[in-house]
């Protein structure tokens, strides 16, 4: 029964999640969904990627908190359409769901907008599961999490699309075993691709532009869905 | 209509873990539910605990995870009863509830235990409503997470007794304000103490050792609760 209700839960959301990506698709938009951790560095790489990228694209940022803007103040600094969901108000839901993001896009002037990034909820387990109607989902880790993260949280892991390792700048002072960490990423999803960085130092970030301007660009290439 | 279901969740819930809590008085158990982000050291702080006080006193862990038995596995190694909760039979459910540490119990031989720690899932937002028939919750926040973690999960540290904040060996590598870290806390629960250690180093960790024994013996020396 729990089960069920489950299943339910999920396929309404692919409902809204793939309306959404109907209307991010006719406009263009690369929609990025960002999953980690709390304190994994997702909001820090969203504003080194926003500053590096300011004057070649528009951006926009739909983040998502269980409670304060904290991470929508951090970002509106740099003079984007960013607009906050906390989950507070839906009972402290521990993700972003595609309704969730469907009523923020109202929100949000989209018009000429590029690139769109999501910060989902910092949870390892909880969004792994809900499709927001993005192009692709990135994983963010904090090489501080250990190298057993993949085999626990398989399903968010999984999922991926793209595994960001932060904070790489602390490798010399942890005890951790980095060449184990990604065996144990490819073993829950062989087709993860991985890029190693530090959006503190900015060690390998470079990487992570060229991942995402190519993704752009092949966002932008693709032909114009048909409209009904 | 959610909100009510929820609220019938906890409901049980408590139900359970008050029957759970009679047994651990009754025993003179002194159970303690460590709640934290994924990778913030929960496992290494028990190991080291064990490691510390194996001689002076009987131990027992109850594991949650989602997947895999990893952590059981090493706090077996100290030769310890431990029993290892995988919540992916439960729909890979965020968080432990008392149900599942009651059917824990019952494949746990707890005769002469004396400390019994509960290792939730790693997430900093589901564990926090969940009671699990412990005497005390303890969070755990490695200083890697940034100093605004209080505020953005407030409620697992509004209902948590201590805070340990661990990996303080890397204090000179991050760009973080502990002091700032320590008032957010404070913020959202005035009463909450927390200890600064390092599980890799051993920094520290004789406060928390003396948390620990201070508090089993405050819990050893309570009057047996009168039997019905």
């Amino acid at each position: 029964m729990k089960v069920q209700v489950l299943t339910d839960v999920l396929k309404a959301n692919q409902t809204i999640a793939l309306g959404s990506k109907k209307v991010f698709d006719e406009k263009r938009i690369l929609v990025l969904n960002f999953m980690s951790s709390p304190g994994a560095g997702k909001t820090l790489i969203l504003e080194r990627t926003v500053e590096k990228l300011k004057k070649d694209f528009n951006f926009a940022v739909i983040e998502g908190d269980v409670a304060t803007s904290k991470d929508a103040e951090r970002l509106a600094r740099y003079d984007i359409p960013v607009v906050q969901i906390t989950t507070e108000s839906f009972g402290g839901a521990c993700h972003l769901d595609a309704n969730m993001v469907k009523k923020a896009m109202e929100s949000l002037d989209l018009s000429g907008v590029q690139i769109l990034f999501i910060e989902n909820i910092g949870n390892l387990i909880c969004p792994a599961g809900f499709d927001l109607g993005e192009d692709k989902k990135i994983i963010v880790l904090s090489l501080t999490e250990g190298e057993d993260k993949p085999s626990k949280y398989p399903v968010a892991f999984r999922n991926s699309d793209l595994l960001l390792i932060n904070k790489i700048d602390l490798l010399p002072h942890l005890d951790i075993n980095l060449e184990l960490l990604l065996q144990n990423a490819k073993k829950v999803n062989p087709e993860l691709s991985s890029i190693k960085l530090s959006a503190k130092s900015g060690e390998g970030f470079k990487n992570w532009i060229d991942w995402l301007v190519k993704e752009y660009y092949l966002k932008s290439k693709k032909r114009s869905p048909k409209r009904k």
